[in-house]
């Protein structure tokens, strides 16, 4: 097994505390993908008397956050303190030292990414930012790697969750913009400034990162065209519907016959489109490529885990680059070979999902009785009845019923009662049913 | 600038094809992002005689797969011959000449996996296989790489296009099993056997890969529980419907508490969820890390523009790990520091898009006609037109109109002839449209 890759923070907010709190719970999971310990050693923060949401266990903590920057026992220094200005002249430093940056800080590359990445090429260390667009979703790595055959035509996408979210509930809900921020805010998706997000800013440092990465060209913030949402009418809302569009507040970055446009603004997008039904405060990307055609990302852009997930990502990648030893590259199959595990794989009748089934039976008074009370008998509940004619047998009706989550072996116990019974006329339609939250 | 890397092509079907093309294309772009060339030098066919669907130019072409596995010269087998005894042998002799392998097999790899990663890591070697799984999507990486500081609980998906095209067919044209698969095979999304696609096993490939990187457990093709798609009725679809469900194709696996579900078959999917809106070919996956939460990926999951997109990127991948020069590595911005170029980026009267527009106006005769002319006149196309009352001025009118793509300057120069009109109220309401195919 490799050296632990040691790793200062700069910063223990809500994402610092994040990143101590996932590498705590799945340590062991991450050790056996990576194929050695990302450890957290020290991290500087700006007042030692706050209280911290995580266990900082054996991390050194101190106000110092220079004396991180210039440890020659760190490796990794991950900058989560947000802003410009101290962001840069840190990371600036890091560099310096030849520590590998990793950071979530999209205000910082937006505005100072070009003299950061150059002097990183410069000192042979990595900078790396997938946190900083679209929080858990991995569209740096997307688009950088995944999708490197590709000449991109096109970025856009909802980068902004405070703003979707306003939308989504001013169309829902039919409030106002003023009503639906206040919402936000309550929820904690908007802050009590929240000129970032409505006016588009913060959506136009994300823009600016991936317009960057899809065409090959500098980090162009102070050229995007930014309009944000900050008094759309509900009645436009409703009017667009009306025509058949949502309003969705998007990041475009597109090539056009005279150039490159890059945008963010309210924008009526066809209500089938993909990025019409993205709801809430939830992200997602569509990226279009001469060679795949459109293809999309979607997932959480913001909160601590999902911003944890994508710096952890950034630390593995960063660990597995300072390595040339073949045990450092990505797994085959993902997990170290050694640490493949032999997990039970079930086999149906243990499954556990919802069911739906049909079954023709004799029109009878007491027959939809024998059947419910069936299910009741084996604890099977049930989620939704429907009762139609077949399309023959007049005599006859279809029982059509979805169950809540149960055992299928059970389910077949029921479903063999109901087969055997004699107002049964012929064999069962069975489909499982699946919830995913999404 | 490092040397090419050189690459071995075994069998040029539209896979093959797709990668000589795409190379050929975009080979500038390409080498912008990886910093080496990508060249394909050899290529191994069945039959010399067939004709090909590329520009073969410079590549040395003959029918001895195994002289290309063995070729000194070769830096990188592509495996696209398809199917398992003969590609496993090729695979594995490739291996064990020391060759990188990228494959698109998934055959291959749902079978033979575990033997061929084993043989990999022993000769220190790297098989990559993102192709082999949902086409262009990058889920192979999504999984392994970004998502790798989380446990994943479920992986769900499409992941059979020809099954998902069917079950479209059927419940848009209203037609039935048979009409449907008979409309894919004249489409080309079904093969004149349909057995893999539509009795589940394709799908059951894949999961096997999902399912083995998601939880780090070896690939167990034969575990998998595999319901396919023949024989559903129009009329399940029908009462799902009615219920609030949708039928899906979907691969699932997910870690349930006594164990692992691994299973292909007919899913009944709430309406509103993303999964349920996936239509046609396409392909999309859903999987949820404790961190992250629910992300999807979407996408073509066949095709040869997909399928190369994702081959081509392996091989980056793995021309980039073949070098431990810094120039190798993953470049902050995408492309090489010395290739970022500066594009024009377009000032918003340069953009070329779809326009909403509102404005209030006297509710006269011939005040849409004076609109309209004037739009007419820009040559600004309209796409739909809406009349509406204001809340409040009985005698005013509300005119909403959608254009047709139009530049932008010549947008708000019909707004400033519409602006001046002695009928016109108060100002004009002015959104963007964008239509994104996905």
């Amino acid at each position: 097994m490799m050296e632990p890759v040691k790793v200062g923070v700069l910063g223990l907010g809500t994402v610092g505390a994040g990143v101590v709190n996932l590498l705590a719970r799945n340590g062991d999971e991450i050790t056996r993908r990576a194929g050695r310990e990302i450890r957290v050693t020290r991290a500087a923060v700006r007042s030692l008397d706050r209280a911290r949401d995580c266990e900082t266990g054996a991390i050194d903590i101190g106000t110092d956050a220079r004396a991180i920057v210039e440890d020659p026992n760190i490796d990794v220094v991950l900058e989560l303190i947000g802003g410009d200005e101290l962001a840069y002249e840190l990371v600036m430093a890091a560099i310096a030292n030849g520590k590998h940056v990793v950071t979530a800080n999209k205000h910082l590359i937006a505005l100072h990414g070009n003299e950061i990445f150059a002097a990183a090429d410069e000192a042979g260390v990595v900078v790396s930012f997938e946190a900083a667009v679209a929080g858990g979703i991995p569209i740096i790595k997307a688009i950088r790697e995944s999708l490197a055959a590709n000449r991109i035509e096109w970025v856009a996408g909802i980068i902004n969750g405070t703003g979707n979210f306003i939308l989504s509930q001013m169309k829902f809900e039919g409030v106002t913009f003023e009503q639906a921020l206040a919402e936000a805010q309550k929820l904690g998706f908007a802050e009590a400034d929240p000129t970032f997000d409505v006016d588009g800013i913060d959506a136009a440092h994300k823009l600016a990162i991936l317009g960057s990465i899809a065409f090959g060209i500098p980090l162009s913030f102070d050229r995007i065209v930014t309009d944000g949402i900050r008094g759309i009418a509900a009645d436009d809302i409703e009017y667009a519907e009306e025509l058949g569009y949502r309003v969705k507040h998007l990041g475009i970055a597109q090539r056009q016959e005279t150039g490159v446009a890059m945008r963010v603004h309210p924008t009526l997008v066809p209500e089938r489109a993909l990025l019409a039904n993205v709801e809430g405060e939830k992200n997602a990307i569509m990226v279009h490529g001469d060679a795949v055609g459109p293809t999309a990302y979607y997932g959480a852009g913001a909160g601590a885990g999902a911003t944890a997930s994508a710096v952890v990502a950034d630390l593995i990648d960063t660990a597995r680059m300072m390595s040339v030893d073949p045990s450092g590259r990505v797994p085959h199959l993902a997990f170290q070979p050694d640490q493949i595990t032999e997990e039970p794989i079930l086999e149906s009748p243990d499954f556990v999902c919802g069911h739906y089934f049909r079954v023709q039976v004799a029109d009878k008074t007491g027959v939809m009785a024998e059947i419910t009370r069936m299910l009741a008998e084996l604890e099977i509940g049930i989620e939704a009845i429907l009762q139609k004619d077949p399309p023959t047998a007049e005599d006859d009706a279809r029982v059509i019923i979805v169950t809540k989550p149960a055992r299928e072996g059970t389910l077949h116990e029921a479903l063999d009662h109901i087969k055997a019974l004699p107002t049964t006329r012929d064999g069962v339609v069975h489909y499982r049913v699946a919830e995913f939250e999404d």
